[in-house]
């Protein structure tokens, strides 16, 4: 079991983008530099951040992304379904139907009991990444920052912030 | 985030095995048939859960898989950490450390606060795992079937059940 590099990339974009002032964008290829990842691999998980309103695409020269509500609002769950999907992680496929001398499907009207298990667990990690918001991993960072990354984002927020007057094409 | 297709069928052949009466064995083929999967991947999930102990193999002709240890004392944790390797789903790239203008490693003495939330989740999930074993999914089964499941399985058992004298190889 593995979560994507694009995981890592599309929570610490958020972080990064709740540090933004309002009507502020930072572009793909910016947050793509400041995290030494690639332009493109980011741009697709950036793509799946909008399409569910965690960050808002606005397009142009001097377009970007901004976050689309406030980092208390957004989840590690939100950003983790954004980009790996809705499923989860265990996908039953009833092999306890398959083989030979099948049984009537009435046999197995109950739910597979491994399914129902391994769904609990999910469950307890779905509830776990609910639990931390945006808001709350910026909070844990300047906490334990001794200045110095807070410094180095600022350097970088003034070379890279981008103010159009556009509006969000979602 | 997926788990392998090997996860359910390595559950599935785990509670099959669990009703393996003492000295008995079962081939792969035989729980390849009776999942209705197939044998070679079906035979690397074998060897997957014999090299952690949770099976035992008997080479031969007449060989076959057993249990490694009492179905009370197999939990779901040890089966998905045999097939799909120990290391977590989130695999921290350190991507914070990267980009233009790095810090000294000292700015980031402190683990990564999502890589630190994102074990928190893993925790949760490993934990309701490993709350579950092989013996207490037998007993679920067995409590929502209405004794059909139970002679399908009896059936299958009397014609594939093998009773070798050899000693396991590992």
């Amino acid at each position: 079991m593995k979560l994507g590099d694009g995981v890592e990339q599309a929570i610490h974009c958020a972080t990064l983008l709740a540090a933004v002032p309002e009507g502020g964008l930072l572009s793909a290829a910016a947050m793509a530099e400041f995290h030494g990842v690639s332009v493109s691999y980011l741009l697709k998980h950036m793509q799946a951040l909008s399409g569910t309103g965690i960050v808002q695409t606005v397009a142009g020269p001097k377009g970007g992304y901004r976050l689309g509500r406030a980092p208390k609002d957004i989840t590690l769950l939100d950003i983790i379904l954004a980009v790996e999907g809705p499923e989860p992680a265990f996908r039953c496929k009833e092999i306890r139907q398959r083989g030979p001398n099948p049984l009537p499907a009435s046999a197995f009207a109950r739910p597979c009991q491994i399914n129902a298990a391994m769904l609990r667990a999910e469950r307890a990690y779905r509830n776990e990444l609910k639990s931390v918001t945006i808001a709350q991993l910026v909070a844990e960072v300047a906490r334990d920052d001794d200045g110095t990354i807070e410094a180095r984002g600022c350097a970088f927020l003034a070379e890279h912030l981008r103010k159009p007057n556009s509006k969000p094409t979602n």
